[in-house]
């Protein structure tokens, strides 16, 4: 699993605009567990793909985005306090 | 290495507040990378620790914290891309 965190500049129209096809991506991706932060299952070459399309939206000056891996076992490594936005992503697997 | 990422609801004064003693605590435990991002190096007792405090300072029903846990080869298991907010916090130790 990768963790995606994005911090995109949002003081500004542009801002906003890039926030929008930044999240967008992303979603296409993963599943949203925090207003800025995707766990997105990717192998490799699609990994590859959205660092690509995330790299040519945002504004390297003002934007940033730091991904995560947290390897197969990911589910092990996560915990939470407070309100569950998520679900486990493979779920939609089991029929 | 523990990563933080918290999404506080900031609709009304007492998220705000909220949201500032939060960024408090983590600033306390590691390194901020991104806005609601934290970089922490924290042994067992330390998590523990600042999982308590932050458990007492959210709103359950509105805010959501999460911790991922990265292992102590964090730093190969980490990309960016955009603007550069951290750094090593270990390069603290040399000297």
């Amino acid at each position: 699993m990768v963790l995606i965190t994005y911090d995109v500049g949002t003081d500004s129209p542009e801002g906003k605009k890039r926030l929008r096809k930044v999240a967008k991506q992303c979603v296409n991706y993963g599943q949203r567990v925090q207003n800025s932060v995707f766990e997105c299952l990717l192998d490799p070459a699609q990994f590859s793909v959205l660092k690509h399309k995330l790299d040519k939206i945002i504004d390297k000056e003002k934007d940033s985005i730091r991904f995560y891996f947290l390897g197969n076992k990911w589910e092990k490594h996560i915990e939470y306090i407070g309100k569950l936005t998520s679900f486990n992503m493979e779920d939609e697997l089991i029929i």
